[in-house]
């Protein structure tokens, strides 16, 4: 069937792909769907979709291939989707099914045990399965290192963003831990001389926050045409071209939240809806990285609507859906959509604190591995760290190293993303706003279109085609550099109103 | 990993019915839930997921497997697991990948074109689709014979109903097309004594029709604990243990067809959700065949409730649900659900003429396949059939020969399943009652137990450990008889009010 290499590897990674994409509707369908009786049968389902993925990736038919595929025949992109075939080999190639089976039941108990343990902040019952984690994460991390050519943690980094190296996102991380207690405290004590934000005053009924949240994604830009929103338990967005689906999740006493979740979900749709559909279902056609991926949900939530603009232009719409509330005018809006303040928990962290969060982690998480700290000493380490960095202590560990999920799933190497994507963000917000110095006007009046078509130009379009950071120069005239985040937040929290 | 022949073969079929599992969300998911504008990529999938589990099933290792597992160290329905595994085996096995890919493909293409055709009546349009999948289901009918040491129609229809023959299938049927003419003017003759019944006025608000049907749904047992109702174009049930779901079609003007169609899919739905979950996933645990299916859904319309008891208590819950409307009053609603007319349309006929329609597409498909009839000929051997069969002559094309999507989308051997699957309900029905006499008087008071319980003892929990005769004896004393239908019908339409 196919005539040369390169096009055997194209036709096996697009099953691969359309086998990525039944993944996509299971983990939808559980998460907005299905009941919870099936949850065991699915597990089951998507067990066997990964085992069929890997089996299809790791055939040594690929590695012949990708030995045999002469690159110099090949255009950019083309080549492109061939280092990216290569990279994916490597990294699945590397490790046995024997360790992936292993891997994949250690993340699943552990995981089962942390929902309970978490409950009651008990870390000695979740421990042994953290440490079994560890262990084999440690030898996944050795046998990729090997295959790849870099250091474990690296290895496991480059799984989530490619090509992200420690020795880059330590003085990056760094920077921002020196920069932090200062402009916490300018922050917090210019703060303290406005009024605290009113919050809206419930219950908001779920059917008018839907059709708020849902006008709201038009206004954006969210295909509905080709896609559709539903609610779950905690909002994402999921899909492939055609089939764009967002969930949302309300509270009827919190519709500010409701809000905000859905536009950095939207960021991420349209990240994927805009990839270019010539190069669907390869490698080089799917989004760059989880960094990347977060600036776009990052530029649209936090550089777009959570500008003054924007929320000037928001305020009367929540007004309209929800009713009067004093807790909707304007400049409250403003005051409780920007309000910094540290906290215990990541996932409710504003912007100014959240790289803290992230901070801790990826310092705890080097020192996990590289074994210069135990399971045993996290939750002091934890403590002592977020006491350090922001000054608090938690009050229980489910408010502590208990929190996140990740670690308790195996994922080592992802937390690092979340801050270089916010960075990545304002970098580019502020070279889409030297292009176009109208972005921030047509904010003010709830549109999208400006800024949406610069990043479509020089983020969507460009896919996996372009390394994150030759795709960060082009966009922006230089590499990542903390600073324009500096700049962002500084602007934002000491020098407006 | 596996000890024995036996057990490898039971792990491999496992994650067969795991993908299988995944195929039923795809389907549901694009029939319930997903954007037209994925049609495409879901193509794509569902096909992806048919090559995967067509190339575990057919592997020479399964053969070799099938070979060495000694049947006389198997527990009866170990035994019973492997003749069904063998048989699965045997039908996938005889057909190449080619052919396989050839017949998808014809299958695709000629609905494609049906779908536009019929609503021109242009059969000339889709004629040559359709000579190509004759050919090509004659080619797989050839190696199925073969492979299976069947006649080739015979093979056909063991794909649907397993061990359905010609010679058991020609007396059956014809036995009622004699059975018909009689029967039917005597029925029209006393039908036209009593007045026509009343055509509920809507329009009746979809949410009412929705909460109606639900609660029948939940008096008849659909398990909602593990389960849901959606809406879809055409209404179906699927699933798996654990995810049971149905699906009903509203129209607002004719809440007493969204009524009956949701409780014939709730019958097939019960039998899934009723299979012996210890066997689950293993081709002994899956339903029978077709006709054992389709008894299972006309038990639960046909037979229960359509019966004067039911109906007499379901007349004040539609009224209660929906408003007053005469045509809800009992004696017109049992007019209503038993009224008998001629009509060119299968899956609007009543159950007196439905088996004429069947009759005519069992004699014409036969006679397609062994070349006595050619697709030029079909359009008028239809309708010289049925008119032959009842009286009438279909005005249009697209109500006649083109009407069912069937033999454009290569279902060959299927239509005798729904005839047998009617009477079997019938001779079931018929024991049941023996054994239970009470099940008249239940169903009048909205209670279906006593007949669900004796279902699930003597069908559902044998799954496919009996053959379709043996269930049959096994349940009523004697193999199918289509005398017990015949009694039925004239019990119902000639000795009743």
């Amino acid at each position: 069937m196919s005539d040369t290499p390169y096009q055997a590897l194209e036709d096996r990674f697009r099953r691969m792909a359309i086998l990525g994409e039944c993944e996509t509707v299971l983990h939808w369908d559980a998460a907005v769907i299905m009941p919870a009786s099936a949850a065991g049968a699915r597990g089951d389902q998507l067990a066997e979709m990964r085992v069929l993925s890997h089996a299809m990736l790791t055939d040594p038919a690929v590695g012949d291939l990708l030995q045999e595929a002469p690159s110099e025949a090949l255009d950019p992109w083309q080549q492109a989707n061939l280092r990216e075939m290569r990279r994916d080999y490597l990294h699945a190639a590397a490790v046995s099914p024997d360790l992936v089976a292993a891997q994949s039941r250690a993340c699943s108990a552990c995981e089962a045990i942390w929902r309970d343990a978490k409950a009651k902040s008990d870390f000695a019952a979740v421990k042994p399965a953290l440490e079994e984690i560890l262990r084999l994460t440690r030898e996944v991390a050795a046998v990729k290192a090997e295959a790849l050519g870099l250091t474990p943690y690296d290895a496991l980094m480059d799984q989530f963003e490619p090509a992200a190296r420690q020795a880059d996102v330590d003085p990056i991380l760094e920077d921002y831990a020196a920069f932090l207690p200062d402009f916490l405290g300018a922050v917090l004590e210019k703060q303290a001389r406005t009024p605290a934000p009113l919050i809206p005053q419930g219950p908001f009924l779920a059917d008018a926050q839907k059709r708020l949240v849902r006008g709201l994604l038009e206004q954006v830009g969210f295909p509905f045409e080709s896609g559709r929103m539903d609610e779950s338990a905690h909002p994402f967005s999921t899909g492939y071209p055609g089939d764009n689906r967002i969930t949302i999740t309300v509270k009827e006493d919190d519709p500010a939240m409701a809000v905000m979740a859905a536009l950095h979900e939207c960021g991420h749709a349209l990240y994927e809806a805009n990839l270019p559909s010539v190069w669907a279902r390869q490698p080089v056609g799917a989004a760059r990285g989880m960094a990347v991926h977060e600036s776009q949900s990052l530029i649209v939530e936090m550089q777009a609507c959570r500008s003054p603009e924007f929320i000037g232009w928001l305020a009367p719409q929540m007004t309209a859906a929800l009713g009067d509330d004093p807790a909707f005018e304007p400049e409250n809006l403003k005051r409780l959509y920007n309000r910094v303040e540290p906290d215990f928990i990541r996932v409710e962290a504003d912007e100014v604190t959240y790289p803290a969060h992230v901070i801790l982690r990826y310092r705890l998480e080097k020192a996990l591995l590289s074994g210069d700290l135990s399971v045993a000493d996290l939750p002091q380490a934890w403590d002592d760290g977020l006491e350090g960095l922001l000054g608090i202590r938690p009050p229980t560990m489910a408010q502590g190293c208990m929190q996140d999920i990740h670690w308790f799933d195996g994922a080592f190497g992802y937390f690092p993303t979340y801050t270089l994507g916010a960075m990545t963000a304002a970098q580019l917000m502020a070279s889409a706003q030297a292009a176009h110095p109208e972005i921030l006007t047509d904010l003010a009046q709830g549109r999208f279109t400006l800024l949406l078509d610069w990043l479509r130009r020089t983020v969507h379009s460009h896919a996996s085609s372009l390394s994150t950071a030759d795709l960060v120069t082009q966009a922006t005239g230089r590499p990542l550099d903390p600073a324009a985040f500096r700049t962002h937040l500084t602007r934002r929290y000491l020098e407006r109103d």
